[in-house]
């Protein structure tokens, strides 16, 4: 038995509402109404809202075993903040739906909503509503998220063009080295009772799966130095689906170069010791949450200011298909193995 | 097995969402870019953005055995735009996400998606996006709305003023007592398998239950006569947790009718063969999806003249609490029970 367990029945739907949303702050001047009525509203003069929404299901998207709440709470938030980005929009507000059963404790909810609360602080965002229900098995977490752009500085994946670069933040294949290590951990945990998980010197790949981050300074330093991306999405299957999304959209194709894909040392040097291709992390393990875009030549000295930057390939004809040239000089198609090919 | 069978597994995610979308069709010149990208743009100069979200769960909120699917994807736009429609806005757009088990083929979600769209089609609201996913257990619908109304033109349910005239649209109680038949008949076939439900000249509360409408006509009807409601809320746990709602959030009392609530003569006389009191359904029994609002005094003809809507009783100071009347001139402090209760 937990130390303290409030049933959630004591409280009822209502009370619950309450308790989970007392200490929501309004942030933005557009929100003009938030949690505690049928709908809220919100004022967009002169800018474009852009919405989009995700579900994460329990025991598809996530393990409460090695998942913390309040990890889970931030990152259902990120992942959502992280689509609006991907359309250089900022986020503005989101609404959040959760069903569970009745496994879950007022304090266990608690927990999510902390860490709920955490990303819609850190990244500005107000929470402007959702549905709290029950399941009969699990916990389903489904979060909307609100954003605004100048009208026409949106970036869909349709835009690339020939000869664009193509650019992507931060660094690859960590999320999957960490879930793969959690899993691992688990397996042990499993099969040897009482043995604690071994995550020394794991920090930055667990951190990578678990608490990921929303590249808002990327799209902040495209406003700074006035670049306008010709496409853009966000890394979640991975970057050869993703670059092949782009490439499928924009009817082109593309070459990437593996020596410029980034990858952390902390990522590769586990990856080595499990015998894994940190290339391959990179381009099919997914849920890395980092930007892939593309630029016109015209704005290189921009983007390669930037050290959170990588330019990693160039669009090319449609006719010529989307390739990876390897460090050893070897041309090969990308193919979208997607992040379930490597479990 | 059934006659034609398409695994979900054969199209793939994104096979599935292109044939799922393919007929989607836009409406609204506000829907700049719909699905088939991170996130969707809506433009909505001069005007303000509602949104609103609800989650259905299989088990928790519907029933497959009686539930046809076409019905049910209906009608979770349908309670979603009740939502809109309760801030006196028009729904412009929504997003769908879905979870669901293997035991789902591609055809049992192109039923779901019919009835989704054609409640899109009847209401003029483009599905603007969404996620489809995998749930170990069940079948999960998560629908989030957005609508538009003129600034401060919405109205939330914490604006009812003493003297205030509550009114209520349609008919209630007809919602539950469908419910109440369909539990019926499924234990009866549960019990003498093989034996057809009796659902004859139930047509109505049956419809009721199973495939609700939103309130558009009265909205529509508040522009045409220029009348605003001091407040609104849908009518989704019956009649006396609602009207609760609004005496809480506008702090006030209420007296009710029992005389004055619009009950529909075939959902009575079901009532009778139940020896349920019809009365108690409309004010706990759930899912009319009606509007409850209140209006200034002034606006008492304008009203009248509508026969979809009812004066149902009046809004007092606080101190005087919040009751009913009964026919036999009775008073009775309002209770919410909810829907449960009457289960």
């Amino acid at each position: 038995m937990d130390p303290q367990r409030t049933e959630v029945s004591t409280l009822g739907e209502f009370g619950l509402i309450d308790h989970l949303t007392k200490n929501n702050e309004i942030k933005n001047a557009s929100t003009v109404l938030s949690v505690g009525d049928d709908a809220a509203v919100m004022d967009h003069f002169g800018k474009q809202t852009v919405i989009t929404t995700d579900m994460l299901v329990e025991g598809i998207h996530f393990d409460l075993m090695y998942s913390p709440l309040k990890h889970l709470g931030y990152k259902s938030v990120i992942v959502n903040l992280s689509d609006v980005y991907a359309m250089n929009a900022h986020p503005t507000q989101i609404t959040m739906s959760i069903a569970f059963s009745n496994r879950f404790s007022v304090e266990a909810l608690n927990e999510f909503y902390e860490g709920v609360y955490a990303a819609c602080d850190k990244y500005n965002v107000d929470l402007v509503g959702g549905d709290t229900t029950s399941s009969q098995k699990g916990f389903i977490i489904c979060v909307t998220a609100i954003g605004e752009v100048a009208p026409d500085k949106f970036v869909t994946r349709s835009g690339a063009k020939k000869d664009d670069l193509i650019c992507v933040s931060g660094e690859l294949g960590g999320a999957f080295l960490g879930l793969t290590l959690l899993e691992r951990e688990k397996k042990i945990f499993l099969e040897t009772k009482g043995v604690q998980p071994d995550l020394e010197n794991q920090d930055y790949i667990v951190g990578r799966i678990l608490k990921p981050e929303a590249r808002r300074d990327i799209i902040e330093f495209f406003e700074e130095k006035e670049i306008q991306p010709t496409s853009m999405i966000d890394i979640s299957d991975g970057l050869s689906s993703e670059a092949l999304h782009i490439c499928k959209k924009s009817e082109t194709g593309c070459v990437l170069y593996e020596e410029k894909i980034p990858i952390n040392e902390m990522a590769r040097q586990f990856a080595y010791k499990l015998e894994l291709d940190p290339t391959a992390c990179a381009l099919s393990g997914g849920e890395d949450y980092e930007l892939l875009f593309t630029i016109g030549q015209k704005d290189f000295d921009k983007v390669s200011e930037n050290p959170n930057i990588s330019i990693v390939g160039y669009i090319t004809e449609k006719e010529k298909g989307s390739v990876i040239i390897t460090k050893g000089g070897n041309t090969h198609p990308l193919t979208a193995q997607g992040w379930n090919a490597l479990k």
